[in-house]
Formats: structure tokens, C-alpha cells, sequence
């Protein structure tokens, strides 16, 4: 059952026996509907999720009362409030799935826990972060260096698919637009 | 001389005396005077940085070729362009020093060496990821989130230190402003 995210796992650190068989044991697995909640806004951010099949994504309510989301998670990715979950803090993000999901979810208790246990995994979530952090400056500068219009063609070409599978709405605000305008950029796309 | 990078790791890692021994090995201690260049753009990105005293930015030159800083480092912070580094990659960013700067700078061939003696290091570099991360989606949320008024003075009373010493050019590509906006609402603000 655990088999992908193992897989996932495997790609970044050697896998001893022990560890194959323990990891398990330090995560929840859940089988969640479209559009579930899996951490409320204006909680304490205490868990890291893993997807193994599905998409989740994390929004917050802005001035306005708009949903933005902020960050999305396809398969074999993990998301969180990672300032919220680190500083053991109450979040303004709300996780939520997009499709139907199957997600390994990790309590800070237990992922304290797993790298104590388990000095190797240390590696594991240094490279996740590693990767993500970087990834995430360079949306920023995507955002400093192009036109709303440049940000969604760039984005379209590079992850096609992902632009194919989310919905319009969330797709635009993670892009920083409106569904308005992004609408009429699909449109004009099309002509 | 190492002491700053020392304190900095031990606040995160038991340092072991062998660690505390060994670590400044892997590093080179550079001295550099205000505006030099440590890592300049279309070049393999193949070091971190570490700032024990003084400042660096990261900058890119954007389509109309202004120059924008992307990220920041003062002391006791990390900098580099991490996605080009974990992929080894050329970067199209420059790290430069905004002051005369005490570096510690480490080759990813030092890196990955320090992390394969030393697997201690991985929790550090772990929780400095985490942080990073945390810390940079949080302002991508600003950006989402706020009018460029409003993203200005929440940073001033967040960070007011930095403001002060922060050359106001540079200060404002950071936020996403132009200079000639940012100089407007610091009039208004001391009117």
C-alpha cells in the first residue's frame, strides 16, 4: 500500500530493510473525496502530506474574501504551511483536495520522531526542501520578470498537464490572476 | 574566525568537538568589499554562501533590463541560487555584496563531501530549507495578498532594521516596486 511513496523515497536516499519496513508506521494513509478538507485555516499547522495519487492545493481567504491558492501538491509531492508546521504555529491555509486523493499524511509528533529514529531520512526532507525552495524563487521571479499574460503562457508550456487537470479558478489565482482574465487568455489561446 | 558559522550550526545540531574541528575545512572564508560579484550570472551555479558579516543580494537583469534582487542575505543566512545549485545548472542570477561582507563559501563538491562524512549536517541544512521555504512562500502570499502600499509598510514594521540598511534601489525590486514608487511612500510616510 505504502509502495509509492517508498518508491519516492528510494529515489533520494538508499532504503535499508529497516527502513522499508518502519516508515509505514510513522504516517497515516487517507483516501479522501474531492474537495475535503485536511487542515482547516486558523489551526496549528501539525501535519506534512504526502500524495500518492490525486491533487491537494493550499489557499488562503485574502482582504477581499477571494480564495487564493498559494500552493498545489500533484503526485509524489508533499505540501504544508512549512513556516506554520516549523514554528509550530496556528496557519492561514487552508489544505484542501482538488480530485479524489490518496494522501500519506505525517503529525509533527511523528515526524519528530521518524528523524530521530531515523537519522536518514534527514536527507530525504533536506532534498525536498532543498528542491522546493528552490522552485518557489523561481515562481517569484516569474512573477518580478513577466506579464500576467507571459506568466500563464510560460507556465502552460512548461507544465501542460497541469494546466489540463486543475481547475480554471484555482489555476488563476496561483498564477496570480483572475479567472476573468485568465478565461479570456484561454480564448484568445484557442482562436 | 569560524566562530559566527559554529554558533549559527549549533543553535540547530549538537555540534560534536570532531564537527566543531572539522567543519572549517570545508569552507573557504572570503573578505569582500561593497558591490563585488561571487557568483556572477550565466555561470554554473556551484556554491552557498554564508554571511557571518554584512550583506549579499541575488539579482536578476529582467526583459527591460533592470536589474531585480530576488532574494537577500544578512548576517547569519544562507544564499545562492538553490534550484540552479541542486540541479547544477548555470544560474541567470548574480550574487553580489550590498556591504563589505565576511563570507563563508562552500563548493558543492565541499558540500557534498561535508554531508557524506558528516551526515550530522543534513539536519542543519534540513531545518535551513525548511525555513527558507516557509519563509519564501509566506512572501509570495504577501505579494497575493497585499496592494504594493500596504506590502511596503507591512515589511518596514516587520523587518525596520533592514529597511534602514538596505539601499533604497535595491530594497525596492525586492518588494516589487520601482524605486521612484518606494521613494514616494517613504515621503509620505515621514510627512
Amino acid at each position: 500500500m505504502s509502495k509509492v511513496l517508498l518508491e519516492h523515497i528510494r529515489k533520494f536516499i538508499s532504503l535499508t530493510p529497516v527502513l522499508t519496513l518502519q516508515i509505514p508506521g510513522y504516517f497515516e494513509r487517507l483516501e479522501v473525496g474531492k474537495k475535503e478538507i485536511l487542515l482547516p485555516a486558523n489551526h496549528l499547522c501539525d501535519h506534512l502530506f504526502f500524495v500518492e495519487r490525486g491533487c491537494i492545493h493550499a489557499f488562503f481567504v485574502d482582504q477581499r474574501g477571494v480564495e487564493k491558492s498559494i500552493q498545489f501538491a500533484l503526485e509524489n509531492w508533499w505540501i504544508s504551511d512549512y513556516q506554520a508546521f516549523y514554528k509550530k504555529k496556528v496557519t492561514d491555509a487552508t489544505i484542501q483536495t482538488v480530485e479524489d486523493s490518496v494522501v500519506w499524511s505525517i503529525s509533527r509528533e511523528k515526524y519528530t520522531a521518524l528523524l530521530k529514529d531515523h537519522p536518514e531520512m534527514e536527507s530525504y526532507f533536506r532534498q525536498m526542501y532543498e528542491i522546493g525552495y528552490g522552485a518557489v524563487i523561481t515562481r517569484l521571479k516569474y512573477l518580478f520578470n513577466y506579464s500576467k499574460e507571459e506568466i500563464f503562457y510560460n507556465f502552460s508550456e512548461q507544465f501542460p498537464y497541469f494546466v489540463q487537470r486543475v481547475p480554471q479558478y484555482i489555476l488563476a489565482t496561483y498564477l496570480g490572476l483572475t479567472p476573468e482574465y485568465l478565461s479570456k487568455l484561454r480564448a484568445k489561446r484557442r482562436s
